[in-house]
């Protein structure tokens, strides 16, 4: 009985030339990552469910995949709670496992589990998929990669420029030009709400105020009142309502704005180390831009805060993001080691290099030479030939049966190979092999020699 | 409240230098894949759970791990199911989606579901992890990877010539050298069960001659006779119990003994046309080795059968196995299309390499640079360099923060980086650094220009 085969929702099966262009952009991201220090790690696809549930807040714990425990997992289950139905209670008895929803919590875990072996401070690399059974739409899926960079165990503010210069690296070498690296402080905000006197109303500020190019000054005001800031204080913090120009002259906004604040005043302190030495040492493509509704993961970053959006014109979500965390490992037991890492949403730039057409540097995976297939005697003869070819680096094939010359040669067309060899029985007797140029439909006999030569990488 | 970090049972961690020796297992096999005509695809790592259930015997379907639905899974499911808490019916009413087991199933889901997009034959190669919830031991995992290529849409056995071939490369290349690849063919098998009369009894049969070596043929005869296997059967097979010499001699008594089953002898004429062909054209570090006891995959597969045991003296399951399947894609509706593949065990040979101490030529994920940080004027000065270093190519850092030297060069020392820089007042007046050896201890002042030239690449 046949069944119509499909995959899961928000799942994707990958060609040969969709694994090629990610391969290119996963080397891309993982040679920069090496020439900047970054070492590789790898952690298990599932981790155990305590390790992961409760760090990604009450969303996150929902849409983490559980894995069912094998054999009779209900043996042991209350009979009241199956009988109420009371699957929330039930999962945590029948699910002792849980796919990766990040690299982050997994890091974590590896850095305090393995504490001995590690040299600090220590850089380490990830670029493995993760699992989040989130509602599939443009740019998002149910399995994704990321690729993570993070420094643990210092809190030297250098490593927050590298992490500028390593997105603007990598975005360069894949030919992404204009993406915009967005940057803020956990500190300028916690100055911010300091100054408007509610920390428990930041974020809704922090929404509001981004919505200024849509809504208006005034728009962005009704909507902070509704959310019950004070006029009062949203009067204090004017100066961000016309936010604007250079990154400098932002900074010295942000300097007048938080001198009341003391840690405004460190946030604005560390984000002007940041944009000074990076207009120094410049970038090559993407551009740095101070963003103080930059928000992302509040409760989670205490430093630096990080977004890349991608270029102009390309309707997509950030394509990365990161910041530091001072105490990410407490959770897992080993207090005061500081962070900081950033992630490339290796989908999402996918998909913007394939909207702007940037894949051309991408070889496709297919080989340079088709031996058609006469027949036995003369595919004996190939297969030395295919040896030689093959030794030399040369990627190659014997087409696998002696069938119509014409579906060969189609077969080769189709894939695009650019040479094939036919074998006859005079070449066999001649101890040579014909060679022909697909593209220019050009034949020639040539030696075993010449054959290496010319079908050598084009 | 701290927790003690662990990860499930089966599953590991991989520290950057066991990340770095299985890359170098990974692109040893792609290289040697595509060089052999192999394109790349990827399948998501979740399948329905129909797809692969029912696929792999009733020990595969208790071996799968079964993602839980999301939300209140628990809603339709019948009461009475629940309170005799029926684990093995309620599964499918919570699960929709499996772990991929394996990635033949998976393969054959793909090439049935993209049939339209797939010039035949399809030469396709995969690398990813599959998960078994199999009871771990050495070089058994819960999470494990697969290297597997395979041919669809042809019966030509050239390919089945090839994929020797390719085992020896790879192993070749790895510098595992003595490794056998062990060759059967179904139709021996089943000419075999013709000649014993007894189609039910094969597998016994094959278990019990398996044990020759170690029981004896007493010892092996009473095992058959205790399966039920008759005395005449026995007697019929009589030369299976002194099978040895070379592959020619084998082939010879294999022909003898199955002069009756025309299946038998089209086995025989099918292993014949390997073993010649690669006698040769030779092979550079395996052996081939006939093994009329190899039944790997019995259901499954309907021609050759492959299986690679790592080299005498080290204790290690196959580390590779395959063979051909004739109708593997009928489960999903795609009739008539024959297949054959191979698989490697990556974390098996990984196993196999550590034992033999096979990893010299890996080159280990460190940076080749250390710019010892003194200050932020020391280290503005410094990151211009790096820029350039890396640039170059040359894996590079600053120490991220200016901790007392001893610390920094300690860390040095400990990551074995090979070379540090030293800038202090002094260097940033003159415009230079000061180059330190850390093996040999010596320093030198240079230029920018000469500090490329002596840190590139080893």
């Amino acid at each position: 009985m046949a069944q119509k085969p499909s995959i899961p929702k928000g799942t994707r099966d990958f060609s040969p030339t969709e694994v090629a262009k990610r391969n290119y952009i996963f080397s891309t991201i993982r040679q920069v990552f090496e020439t900047f220090g970054f070492q590789p790690i790898e952690t298990p696809s599932f981790e155990n469910y305590g390790t992961l549930m409760g760090k990604y807040g009450e969303e996150g714990d929902r849409l983490i995949f559980k894995i069912l425990n094998s054999g009779d997992y209900l043996k042991k289950v209350d009979e009241n709670l199956l009988a109420n139905k009371e699957s929330n209670k039930i999962t945590p008895k029948i699910s002792e496992k849980a796919l990766r929803y990040d690299l982050t919590v997994p890091f974590a875990r590896y850095v305090v589990q393995h504490q001995n072996e590690i040299e600090f401070p220590f850089k380490r690399y990830q670029m493995q998929p993760v699992w989040r059974a989130d509602r599939p739409q443009k740019g998002r899926f149910r399995e994704f990669y990321q690729c993570d960079a993070d420094v643990v165990g210092s809190k030297g503010l250098w490593q927050e420029i590298e992490f500028v210069q390593l997105y603007d690296e990598v975005f360069s070498k894949l030919k992404l030009r204009g993406t915009t690296i967005k940057l803020n402080n956990r500190k300028i905000l916690a100055g911010i709400a300091e100054i408007i006197g509610a920390k428990d109303k930041l974020i809704d500020f922090t929404v509001a105020l981004d919505k200024l190019d849509k809504i208006g000054a005034e728009g962005v005001t009704n909507e902070m009142i509704s959310k019950g800031i004070s006029e009062a204080a949203i009067e204090k913090v004017q100066p961000l309502f016309s936010f604007n120009g250079s990154n400098q002259e932002k900074l010295d906004q942000l300097q007048a704005l938080l001198a009341e604040s003391e840690e405004g005043l460190q946030g604005v302190k560390e984000l002007r180390f940041v944009v000074d030495h990076i207009e120094v040492l410049g970038l090559q493509s993407a551009k740095l831009a101070l963003d103080v509704t930059l928000a992302r993961g509040l409760n989670y970053y205490t430093g630096a805060i990080y977004e890349v959006s991608a270029p102009e014109g390309v309707s997509m979500g950030s394509i990365g993001g990161g910041g530091r965390y001072d105490d990410l490992t407490g959770i897992f037991g080993l207090k005061d080691v500081s962070g900081v890492g950033i992630s490339f949403g290796l989908d999402r730039i996918y998909l913007v290099l394939e909207e702007l057409n940037l894949f051309d540097a991408v070889e496709l995976p297919k080989p340079n030479v088709l031996f058609i297939n006469f027949g036995d005697a003369e595919a004996a003869f190939c297969m030395k030939a295919l040896a030689q070819l093959r030794k030399a680096g040369i990627k190659s094939e014997l087409y696998p049966e002696s069938a119509k010359m014409k579906k060969q040669l189609n077969y080769a067309n189709r894939r695009e190979i650019p040479f094939v060899v036919l074998v006859g029985a005079d070449e066999v007797k001649n101890n040579n092999y014909t060679l022909k140029n697909m593209q220019t439909g050009e034949q020639q006999a040539c030696s075993l020699e010449e054959l290496l030569k010319i079908t050598t990488k084009l």
